[in-house]
């Protein structure tokens, strides 16, 4: 069994380590070939792991858990020109670096998601033929499936070109983990508009041209959980509002639903024998409860965390990492670029 | 009492006057002052009034029902170009003219949205100051209030005057709902991400620069109903696709929670007696649940009604139609337009 070895920004996102040692000690036993190096404040991270019960020097996680030690750490607030500017020695600029000098198979990070993405683009570099990286998730689907929507907010505002390549590069990860040519939609408006603007018309007759995309043409926002396609691509304005839409819903509803579940008389006892279990239905339709966005373009592997992601979340982002280092996510996506590019231009 | 006059496209719609006719009989008795011009198959029409028990002659609804026969019907994939071209005699240009011609206070059509933008400001104009009309619709929000929310596809691409215009037109329309000066807002992605492109950024600017508009900042989509703002602004792309996720989720959850209370066994009965209120309450929470989106920047008043409205929803635009006519919202927006261009230029 071969070794993956995942860089983690352990000070990323809004816990630190108090979220991402408990994490990666319960990720090191869940995924018998991870190897973890912690990036982050020494001390902090093996007085959590000593809280915990662990030292670095126990057998059982000895020779998979190195921790890089570091004393900065970018903000959120920060700007991402200025934290690529500033980056030597924060957490984050560590883990993209090994990634880099291929110390590490993927990098993970709960931190600022613009400089994220603008230090591993400084790093990595991109992959021949991609012009932008692109944020992408999985959102859950009315009939327990997965539906890939990209981009998420990398890119405020892109050309057909891009959208083309995102629509390529969703369809490589898609196909991963479905294992058969997934379909790919273009996120549009009502059928009985003007049929969107500019870009999707462009983007969607150069993607009806190229056989080696399974291309199903537009959705609409309604059909986005519900089946209608394996990837769906948008810009990342759109796919940001969207996707964060969708989970204000779902929040919303939880919320209204343990009203009733958390009084105190009888009938908040009758609703929670109730509904518990459809809270957990519902959780599970909540597009926040997934964690591990990937940056696809890049010449590495890097899986963002969301920012309040817990223990559990971290470890599903952590096993994204695995997964995506075990099919080698971006020499699938060169493999699948250069026979669409060969297709177009031949 | 003055008489309000609100022509109807009979014919708009999935189901014609199926639902018009039944709508119209029953929003004569709710709206005392409502006059109504029923534009469409005249034979329809009367059988449909039959069926109900009615005939034109009928003193409860001699003088405030008239029909305007027409023979054609402008259908849903129709290009808006085409359809406005081709539009003589069709119910919707029928209804629009009757309006532009002052024998309607307002007009109300299910039809093609994008004809019924197209024929509107054609025959209606644009109030001076506006450059495109806007789509607009009120969102229920979790503290039982609504949030404004446009363009809703209008229009697929805009800029930051147009945007501008669509904050300070739905800040008039908010108004008279309100009663009070509306917080508007921007929405916009994540804060952790370059906040937003251009677009935003410089109708951001415009916006709080302007006293007599009482701009709140921009909002993510998670915050949508949120009561976050009483007016969000965005592109009719983002709007679009935005409003129509956040439907789509909020069907999924209601279709959930009604299999929970449908099954036929002992939990089901209980949950039907005790919670019946909380599917009330979550369809409350559905954007789609009211129904009269306002096309604003007209001089004159255009209400749509969904496709797929139903009787009760088509009662609710046409009282969308009377309030604005009581409240003369285009000359509300005129105004607010002027105290604001005044305060810009001078």
């Amino acid at each position: 069994m071969k070794a993956i070895t995942v860089a983690l920004d352990a000070m990323g996102g809004d816990f630190g380590p108090r979220v991402t040692v408990p994490a990666v000690v319960q990720a090191l036993s869940h995924f018998p070939e991870l190897k973890v190096i912690l990036v982050g404040d020494q001390p902090m991270i093996t007085s959590e792991l000593s809280r915990l019960g662990y030292a670095l020097e126990d057998q059982s996680i000895n020779n998979r858990l190195t921790i890089s030690h570091s004393e900065r750490v970018i903000s959120n607030s920060e700007k991402p020109s200025l934290a690529l500017r500033n980056s030597a020695g924060t957490s984050m600029r560590i883990a993209i670096d090994a990634v880099a000098d291929g110390d590490a198979d993927a990098c993970l990070s709960g931190g600022n998601t613009g400089a994220l993405m603008a230090l591993s683009r400084f790093r990595l570099k991109l992959l021949p033929g991609i012009e932008r990286p692109a944020l992408v998730t999985a959102l859950p689907t009315a009939l327990g499936n997965k539906t890939w929507l990209l981009d998420l907010g990398a890119n405020v505002s892109v050309d057909a070109d891009t959208l083309f390549q995102f629509a390529v590069m969703g369809g490589a990860l898609a196909e991963v983990h479905l294992d058969r040519p997934p379909r790919v939609a273009i996120l549009n408006i009502g059928e009985e508009e003007i049929k969107g603007n500019d870009l999707v018309k462009r983007c969607a007759e150069m993607l009806s041209q190229t056989k080696s995309v399974n291309f199903s043409g537009y959705i609409e926002g309604n059909q986005l959980l519900h089946d209608a396609a394996d990837v769906v691509v948008c810009d990342g304005f759109v796919g940001n509002v969207c996707l964060k839409a969708t989970e204000g819903v779902a929040h919303l509803f939880i919320g209204k639903l343990k009203e009733h579940m958390t009084t105190s008389n009888l009938k908040g006892w009758i609703a929670r024998k109730l509904f518990s279990g459809l809270i957990e239905e519902i959780k599970q339709l909540n597009p926040d409860q997934y964690n591990g966005a990937s940056l696809l373009g890049l010449r590495g592997i890097v899986i963002k965390s969301h920012g309040s992601a817990d223990v559990a979340a971290i470890i599903n982002a952590i096993g994204e990492a695995v997964h995506e280092v075990k099919q080698q996510v971006p020499s699938r996506i060169s493999d699948r670029l250069e026979a669409v590019l060969l297709e177009r231009h031949y």
